[in-house]
């Protein structure tokens, strides 16, 4: 276990194409933009399309769906057992814009993707991946002396 | 159901009391702090102090650890079920300083807070909410036509 990884808290680090296969076997991730010039996460519902875009399905109009399009966004989503204390996270960043391409809205339609809360006219936004990080986050071996 | 809700895609918002409240029934939630000049989302344990700040469990001398000490982050937790698509998320944004008061180390270490990966020795980040906003994520009522 490299105790200097420069990377973060973790240090088994995830490939780009293990992060994209984690992905697509999770339902809801959270999206990070700008929002009063402060970050706003928000958990949207998505999926990962084959050419290893994400779709995110918000709701038409929100302020969600204006703050996203057409800007750089990071999309993380993990999913994490508390009982084993293992798990994984997986990062992304990339541009995200509103899907204008009424066969693709259609596609998405079709695919059944929908925001959280279910709305029936959503709108979806569509994210490019440029960078793509991932990490397994599990509980060392080490005792915990000071419990 | 406001749809030109400005504050994104749901309706219910939350005040701080309920969104500390619900902060403290969860033990993971997702830190957004700057890396590389992009915002990294990080996956780490927590705990709400009596006080109302948040104290985050990292691993010690970690680029998570550097690279929260002395500035604003983003602190977002959620618990949402995709059976009913309901659930919450709440969002905190303020100050995070590493917590150097032995005092205050002691009480974190004897609460049992530890990173995710359950590291013997951590740090701990303690997050001064400045802002903390938050929302019911439910499904509505709307049957969806288009599925």
């Amino acid at each position: 276990m490299d105790r200097d990884d420069e990377l973060g808290d973790e240090p088994e680090e995830l490939g780009a194409e293990a992060c994209l296969r984690l992905l697509s076997t999770v339902p809801v991730g959270r999206v990070v933009y700008t929002e009063h010039a402060l970050p706003a996460v928000l958990p949207v519902s998505f999926e990962v399309v084959p050419d290893g875009r994400l779709l995110l399905a918000v709701r038409r109009d929100s302020a969600t769906a204006r703050g996203l399009d057409g800007t750089v966004v990071a999309f993380q989503a993990d999913r994490l057992d508390p009982l084993t204390r293992s798990g994984w996270s997986v990062l992304v960043h990339g541009r995200a814009d509103i899907l204008r391409d009424p066969e693709q809205i259609l596609g998405a339609l079709r695919s059944g993707l929908r925001p959280w809360t279910d709305e029936p006219d959503p709108m979806f936004v569509a994210v490019v991946p440029e960078l793509i990080s991932g990490r397994r986050l599990s509980a060392s071996a080490h005792p915990v002396p000071h419990a």
